[in-house]
């Protein structure tokens, strides 16, 4: 950082070096540590940019200053004036950028005391007695304070940075879109803000600026980037946030390999430069259908093996009614898993319950073939099984045998529990994939009625357009789309896809997805609109900018990687929001509130 | 630009140049041009970089390419391949980048079709039949393509990079604040945001970051810069949005002048890459009091003179009532205004009514002195005020007596007024002055309280503190503020102030403007909290982007800096927003709609 120097500072604590020594200094920040030597006081100072030892000895910096320095106390704000020496003999530290020197005071000017703050900014998240997370949300400026923070502030700020530079010099404009816009229920659900002026009228907070962003293309901008907040008032999760981060692109006159090629330009660029990590290109691509069927996850994870096998034709041979009846059986081989206990086991079978199995057969290989309660009945096939899978003596066999869309459900979270439970993931490495040609539709049963499986405006394959004027189910599923997926670790951290450019492609998609003439008109006209007076093609990703700063940072918590965050309630418990608010406010917008009702308590007495 | 090469082009539309006659090219584009001369096709493609002309011969490129050409019309998205070749004798076009050049076509694929559209986007919005706002407005996808537009949504992209770029280079990072924050209806008002989760709670959009920047402040971050959407739901002004972005910047360990030093760098840097002005450093400073009393405005133009004179004490020996009884006389000098007839000067007396005044005096200066109704009263004091105000032959005296407060406005007022008659403010001209030392507090005669002049957290000048003491109304009158506003040419672009970083002196100041103990724990505990453990000395400024833009770009209209702005009443034309919701939005949202009782009309017959 360049120092910038005031009255307050010459210099920040991060920034003095043993060649320094001899200069005079000003510094400023925090009482970060405070230890009373008999005759000398050392402080340890911080500011954004590290610590520095400052030493108040009475023979330099005479009685007055040094009685005064007595009296500091963790966490209180002042600045210094000294010369820079070398620590004694001994006492450098190694682990300090600036260990090899320190401060001798000559004045002190106390600028903030505090008294004993609710904890104290020298903890690591993970240590055993770090304060409770609803404190440290309580008082996110001491939060703030703690290095770990400001590293992951600083990588934030470092990563928008790098996403701007490489963007711009390709010819991308940071273009705003607004955030006061029309509600589309379709989606997930809005945050809406009442009209005061137009009553009974309400803006939504845009999920997302899917539709501006197609709109600039219309109008010729070419090249469009943003990072830009999107809101989405869903239920509670512990890795989402009402409001939430993304780098949106949007680009014409391209297809998906130029995009991809581009973006994977920029992860290069980030990962190179947050972490000094080069990431091996071209990114390799896997099928959505490929994805499912190896790793029952479209946002495989590829740190790890553990791919599934399909044993589906196999398993029809046996006797064992499970498997015999099952539209498909496919299996992981668990790595050294034979020496679970059977109680591992039979939590394990219960667990898959969680997603939908009726159970999950197991079976540890051992020299003598299989050995549990299934071996008899799949033992026929035993020989088979072992070769088809690779697995090895001590190795545990899991099986599911259901509907797909289960069986890739169930083990490809069994899957990830077993990597977490045997620890397979290393943190360090990063393993990237795109995930393409995805199905464009999927049917919702209980809606009976298609929807997109990314949003409406995603183009299908140009091999697959034809088959829009299809009506049967089949035809329908076929249609894989031009969306693509960028994959990390098993997080997606980015998803966009080249948009439907052509007034009639969409309107046969959104007669499709039971969007009728007269909807269309009334909630998409102005995008119909555009699309007929002369659209280019365009298509364009968004990369979730939180999720990216968790994965750089290697941190579980989302909340951990935002300035000001909210609870898993929405809450913003330092500030006290939401919060009731007083009538005139109400009445100026145009609504009332409606409390649940509470029945009052029944008298007691 | 760099051009990103994919299968629809190998180069812009701005880009062909003479130096690459022969070589093939792929371009695509709008046609926005179209001549059919007998034989040959001519089109004007346009992307977002400019215009290059295609030919068609269909010796070139065949007969069948030829037909296509013949049908294509203008908004058409198409691309084409072919050679460039130099444009024959007499048809160079200096005015255009690639004027040197045409490609003629060998390939055309048409890639979306456009009926006429309502308007061409080859207009500039200062022609007499560009097409009215309201339909660019709806049509802004179409009225986006302008060149005009794609200048300004270039130029504001452009100094969002320069702002982040030499903040960067300084050591500020880019964080990121919520946008769903605590209501505080103390300002201007809060659009609010009913909460789902929280019934009969709400969070309020920020009317900007104020309060967060700080407690990054207190949280240690040290440098925070932000470009960020604000919103006020302000009543409908013409050079107002409800949404509104800013430049948003905080430091710690500084004061006042080191603020204005960066920010006069920063203003520097924009100018001269954006329109290669030199601003000659330091940019000067005036007092508030001062810029009030010569100019009769806290925002003065300083591009011409007409400077206030104040002649109280000499029009207070005249015989003349309204002279003699008013506590300020003052007057400016309109030069070569004595040519204005009985009726033009009649009706500024009139439009001065608007600013709260009794009415004006004005009389011109001949070579026998004054001339008006009013010489005769002012005649023994013509040739003092001559040589007070320079006031030559031909010019027009016009004077205002009223309170300070009055005399100001109107005679500020009527500054500007006469200069934009007399077109005094040259366009290409850019006059910066700081204006400091703004008082701390007004009275508010109707609320009977005083109010923060800027706002709460704007700390007091050091030799002013010990006045907060003071209950008297001269006392707090008196105490002026650490505030600063940058103007440009009238315009305020920027303001800031350093803050209170104590929690004693803003508990005092929170009292003076009458919030009393509970009401600050309420409202700003949180603020008190940070304050007291631990505040770093910090200040900041913000810069208004869309203000700044318009002055760069010299563009009138708030909304033509916008992508997608809204109307004077908030709406959006184009995708119809705001808009009625359904019941089961409003009831997840916990609140009913209110809608204003209409009376039915009386049944006739």
């Amino acid at each position: 950082m360049p120092a910038i120097v005031s009255r307050y500072r010459s210099h920040t604590c991060g920034q003095l070096r043993s060649s320094d020594q001899g200069q005079r200094v000003r510094l400023s920040g925090w009482v970060h540590s405070y230890r009373d030597h008999g005759g000398l006081v050392f402080i340890d100072l911080r500011d954004r940019e590290g610590l520095t030892q400052i030493v108040f000895d009475p023979d330099t910096c005479g009685q007055a200053v040094h009685d005064e320095a007595r009296k500091l106390r963790s966490e209180w704000v002042i600045s210094i004036e000294g010369a820079v020496g070398p620590r004694g003999q001994g006492l450098v530290n190694p682990r300090l950028a600036t260990g090899e020197i320190e401060v001798h005071a000559s004045q002190l000017e106390i600028l903030s005391q505090s008294p004993t703050p609710p904890f104290l900014p020298d903890f690591e998240v993970a240590d055993a007695d770090a304060p409770k997370e609803e404190r440290r949300l309580q008082y996110r400026f001491l939060d703030l304070r703690r290095a770990e923070m400001q590293q992951t502030l600083r990588v934030r700020h470092q990563v928008t940075r790098i996403m701007r530079e490489y963007l711009g010099a390709l010819g991308f404009w940071e273009i705003e879109t607004p955030f006061l816009t029309k509600s589309t229920p379709e989606g997930a659900r809005d945050f809406i803000v009442p009209s005061r002026l137009q009553a009974g009228s309400f803006y939504a907070l845009p999920q997302s600026p899917q539709l501006f962003k197609q709109l600039l293309m219309v109008g010729g901008c070419d090249k469009y980037m943003q990072i830009v907040r999107c809101f989405r008032d869903e239920d509670p999760r512990a890795d989402r946030q009402a409001e939430f981060t993304q780098l949106d692109v949007e680009m014409s006159f391209i297809d998906r390999q130029d995009i991809i090629g581009h973006m994977e330009g920029l992860l290069v660029q980030i990962w190179k430069e947050v972490l000094g990590i080069e990431i091996s290109t071209p990114i390799p691509h896997m099928d959505y259908d490929q994805a499912m069927n190896l790793y029952g996850s479209d946002r495989p994870d590829l740190r790890f093996g553990m791919q599934l096998h399909d044993i589906t034709e196999l398993a029809h041979t046996t006797d064992f009614g499970v498997f015999k009846n099952a539209p498909m059986v496919k299996c992981i081989v668990v790595p050294d898993g034979a020496k679970m206990t059977r109680a591992q086991t039979d939590a394990l079978a219960l667990w898959s319950k969680e997603y939908g199995a009726k159970g999950l057969a197991v079976t540890k290989v051992s020299g003598e073939g299989f050995d549990t309660g299934i071996a008899k009945f799949i033992n026929p096939i035993a020989g088979q099984i072992i070769e088809m899978t690779g697995a090895k003596n001590g190795d545990l066999l899991c099986f599911a045998a259901d509907k797909p869309k289960i069986v890739h459900r169930v083990l490809g979270e069994l899957r990830l529990k077993m990597a977490r439970d045997l620890q397979l993931k290393p943190s360090s490495q990063f393993a990237f994939v795109w995930v393409v040609n995805f199905p464009a539709f999927e049917y919702d049963e209980q809606e009976k009625r298609y929807s997109s499986t990314h949003h409406p405006f995603t183009a299908p394959l140009d091999e697959d357009l034809k088959k829009l004027d299809g009506r049967d189910q089949e035809t329908i599923e076929s249609i894989r789309s031009k969306a693509y997926d960028i994959v990390c670790n098993g997080s997606e951290i980015g998803g966009g896809s080249i948009r439907i450019h052509r007034m009639d492609t969409q309107q046969k998609v959104f007669s499709l997805l039971g969007i009728d003439d007269a909807a269309q008109k009334l909630k998409f006209g102005f995008l119909l609109d555009a699309l007929q007076f002369g659209a280019p093609p365009h298509g364009g990703i968004a990369f979730g900018l939180d999720r990216m700063v968790m994965i750089l940072r290697n941190i579980g918590n989302i909340r951990d990687v935002i300035a000001f965050p909210k609870t898993q309630s929405g809450a913003d418990i330092m500030c006290g929001a939401p919060s009731p608010i007083d009538d005139r406010q109400l009445k100026e917008a145009n609504i009332r509130s409606i409390m649940p009702v509470i029945k009052p308590p029944a008298a007691s007495e």
